[in-house]
């Protein structure tokens, strides 16, 4: 108990006290637990965005860790409060997609929805039940003590990837722009290699492959074209290029510069990588 | 002592090093507390905002929190340096007013001047005074070695509210937005049921009280009107409303938007609970 | 190994899951070190201004406490990975000059390249390098086992500060503005009263000299004058004031407003303080 870490990710911004609140109620029932803030500054209500950046850390979280992520439009409807464990992991927060990309491949769970505990608000679950919950199973509550199983899911979509096979073109999408304005695209470093459709995501350990960037093209919709280099030292400061980013996908950026600003790039935008 | 809790409030921001240095202060002194961020997002110099924001969280913090406050546009001033202890908790800050509303209701309390220790600066009390006299209080230090007994404390003024028995009419005031751009209200949840002239704080452990809302009317100074309702989800996509928020106060939003934004709500506006 | 701090600081910002990956990184390898973070908000790329801030916190931190800052717009390139180890501290970082105002006077160290671990991604040494190399020292790794010595460490130039002796005048520059709009300018609190040409650091445990301040006048390039005061308080509110900061340094504000708003000041303007 003494090692687990509970990882919080929301949409509370910080100048409330809403992510200190969620703290206390957590200090008040499992004291030894170690607290480690993703972000909380996913744009409100912004399932996807919160998906995606929970898919970016969750392998480098520790054994057991608890990730406790609020970003929660439908708070005060039926969506249920849920809590999944898996092997070495567990989940807490509402069942409205928030984890489909973090728990993909990561083999089976079980889910149970939050129906011990009762909200003393309409307004704020993750004081009144996600917190709780995560404390309750960082101090080794059984799962099916928090309440009944859920059988299926709310899931989102996965992010647009296609291929021409004959044609070896990809089509994907820009996902999120970081602070330093890079975005990081749908496209895997395998997909890039192997023109399949797959959205491979990182896998600890393995090295970027060594894709032969002579023979690939990147192009976005507004018809911007990026080399595709290792660093990005490669290109002059200011000039495009693309690169294999740290999570293992396909990145636009600008060298010393902020591509997101200065190319007017957006969420979902469409972005071409071709072999010549 | 291991368990000891120390939650930090202040206007600080985030880009300087303030914040940084205090818990460094404190890790020094009083290695084993452990330590909390309620927010330092306070805008600089906004006493009344702390207050309230420290009154939000308040009572969900553990049993022996000490409550380390810096929102001192007085600093370099005659100003006291004071320390609070109540049961089961501690202030620490400034004497400005910044717990006024933190203790209400909380029953005997005993202050002091922090008198023992000597800033090193006429500008970071902070980093000087704060800091370490929160530090002391973790490691167990008896509250009269700080310093000498103060009598009385500053206080601010309680927020805006005002009641006409025979009409059943409730004046209040806009307090605060959150990030969300929800407005929180200085009416009750029991006043609006009541129609008493009370600061009616939420009580943990009580849900907010079943209210006859077909019987209640809301309306801002500006002529707008919201429809008293439970759960955002009970009017339309980008219609306002008022409810019950998660701190037993009447709040008043716009489902998926941005009710600060959109109806330029700006804090002391009035409100007007009626019933009809 | 209980007590070891972590202090962090990045040019990460708070939107991204950048700075939680690399807690993660660190608890899972070093779960008892306690994580202080300085500030994530360092503009992008602004090595300088990382360095400065890390100079502000730096005697503050506890005994042991290893500083892991990346502001790293190098990332990619040869620039080295290192570590250098003190009396009492270590830091963890890019060899950009990151480290060298904090180091200035600190006495002899030791350092090493990280040559021991490899990167998995050519953008994201934080987490591939810096963080498992913390989380290794902070585990009591002998430093000599992480790499090979480093002969020569890269720094960056001191902040300008010249004297005119015989005229009893002191030429320095804006550093950097707090949340509060006031600017830390590069002339220390001992240069002030002696009219030498240092750059003097604060100095833990000494208060700030008796500065005579009749006799001192201070000017910027623009052509605003300051009086030379002790706090903000001996002004009117509104009005411009000089005094010496927190760290040990000539700073100027406005009483109650934000001087680098309202004075448009920025990093590099000269300052001039003289004897009358």
């Amino acid at each position: 108990m003494k090692d687990i870490c509970i990882a919080l990710l929301s949409d509370f911004g910080s100048r409330d006290v809403y992510t200190g609140v969620m703290k206390g109620v957590i200090a008040r029932q499992a004291p030894s637990a170690r607290l480690i803030d993703l972000t909380h500054d996913i744009p409100p209500g912004d399932v996807r965005q919160a998906a995606f950046r929970l898919w970016q850390a969750f392998s480098y979280m520790p054994w057991g860790t608890i990730f406790l992520a609020v970003v929660d439009p439908g708070v005060g409807t039926n969506r249920k409060p849920i809590v999944i464990c898996g092997n070495g992991f567990s989940c807490v927060g509402p069942d409205n997609g928030l984890f489909t990309y973090a728990l993909r491949g990561k083999g089976a769970t079980r889910s149970v929805q939050i129906a011990r505990l009762r909200a003393k608000s309409s307004t704020f679950d993750g004081r009144d039940l996600f917190a709780p919950a995560a404390a309750l199973l960082a101090t080794g509550i059984d799962l099916a003590e928090l309440g009944p199983p859920v059988a299926e899911l709310v899931s989102i979509p996965w992010p647009h990837l296609t291929s021409v096979e004959d044609q070896g073109v990809i089509h994907g999408e820009l996902m999120f722009a970081d602070r330093f304005g890079n975005f990081v695209t749908s496209i895997g470093a395998l997909v890039a290699e192997n023109v399949a459709i797959r959205w491979q995501p990182w896998v600890p350990g393995c090295r970027p492959l060594e894709v032969p960037t002579s023979r690939l093209r990147v192009v976005i919709s507004n018809g911007v074209e990026f080399p595709l280099v290792r660093t990005f030292a490669e290109v002059p400061e200011g000039a495009p290029l693309a690169y294999i980013g740290s999570d293992g996908l396909l990145e636009i950026g600008v060298n010393r510069g902020n591509a997101s600003e200065s190319l007017k790039l957006t969420s979902g935008m469409e972005v071409t990588l071709a072999w010549q």
